[in-house]
């Protein structure tokens, strides 16, 4: 039996080969996060597509949407108390200061738990747009904090094999080691057809370009 | 106006006098966290208490109780979905490995929202069991990761004024501040009138017993 990693599964194409270059030398267990997105549930199909694809047997889904509420305006009001169910799509899904390190503290809360090594995530620095918390610094600090701040048996470390790859690269990488693009999901906006016009499908309609190779799922327009 | 700071607040005694201490220097808001414990609104009305005491406008209140799963058993189970609802007392409330890492996490949102500059937190290394998230190298490392991982305006710092102190120190310097101490609560069992007899109870009585001062909430025996 190989050893246990955690990898990070959003359902999109980072983190699914993200998953594949994982499991070359790891046993898989996959964490999807739920944070209220307007495709969420596609998402999440998405996510068990390809934990299916892997017989992967640990599945982990935590909801944060909770922590919309901070990136919206009712944070500013006096008394207020945030609820984590009961939200709709009236909440900005705008940017959450410091929503990676919720999001990893989970991960690393269940792999001292279950025993896993590494933390697997597909970080890209270049698609950051600037997010402070998608940088090599950061996970840096994070594995520092790790260290400190969970028993001295352990020596869980989050790895971030993607973070210095263009998409392009990305998409090779995925081929190479047969992983199941066909079965990720990247839209923003629909759940069924992927749109080809936001920015996530753009990206990754330019990545397949670049990699000369043609992207498995369909397309609007 | 003074700058703004968010102290930590569960409504026990290590917070209240915390929140004492940053109140020398601060305008507060005040943060409290709900993790599913028996005593939950005990410590609920605890926090509104302190916080009407001082006058404090911002309150958020956080329920976390879905991370009681990760400490307990139903996380190595195959497939299994955390929900953030709906807990019952069941669950064990053991140690949850990094609990500490998901509250601070809120707390760093939270103050890139609103600018606060500090984030106040009641942890004394004395009391922390082992537990390798009640460190100052813990919270040096934090710190850390808040400055690499907020915006580079921002410098959000977490401050631990009573991390070194004894029981009996937190009691004399909230006597010396006027901190509220009546209205604390610590007790672990009831949320009537205090047992007098769980770790909480015993601990805090023998810090009041050695600073010479008598407690001022009434007990059970």
């Amino acid at each position: 039996m190989s050893k246990l990693s955690i990898a990070l599964v959003s359902g999109g194409m980072d983190s699914c080969v993200t998953a594949a270059i994982a499991r070359e030398d790891y046993e898989l267990a996959m964490l999807h996060v739920n944070y209220g997105q307007k495709t969420e549930l596609r998402e999440l199909k998405a996510f068990h597509d390809i934990a299916d694809f892997y017989d992967v047997e640990k599945r982990l889904i935590v909801n944060i949407d909770y922590l919309k509420h901070i990136g919206g305006s009712s944070l500013t009001d006096d008394t207020m108390e945030i609820s984590t169910s009961g939200l709709s799509d009236e909440i900005p899904s705008s940017y959450v200061p410091f929503r990676n390190t919720h999001i990893i503290a989970m991960a690393v809360s269940w792999a001292e738990v279950i025993g896993a090594e590494k933390i697997f995530i597909g970080a890209v620095e270049e698609d950051s747009s600037g997010y402070p918390d998608c940088t090599k610094s950061y996970y840096e600090a994070y594995n520092k904090l790790i260290e400190v701040g969970t028993k001295p048996s352990t020596h869980i470390e989050i790895i971030t094999p993607v973070i210095d790859m263009k998409k392009s690269e990305i998409v090779k990488k995925g081929m190479e080691l047969g992983a199941p693009l066909h079965l990720t999901w990247s839209c923003y906006g629909h759940s069924d057809l992927a749109c080809g016009a936001c920015d996530s499908c753009l990206l990754r309609l330019r990545g397949f370009r670049e990699a000369g190779v043609e992207d498995p799922i369909g397309y609007e327009k």
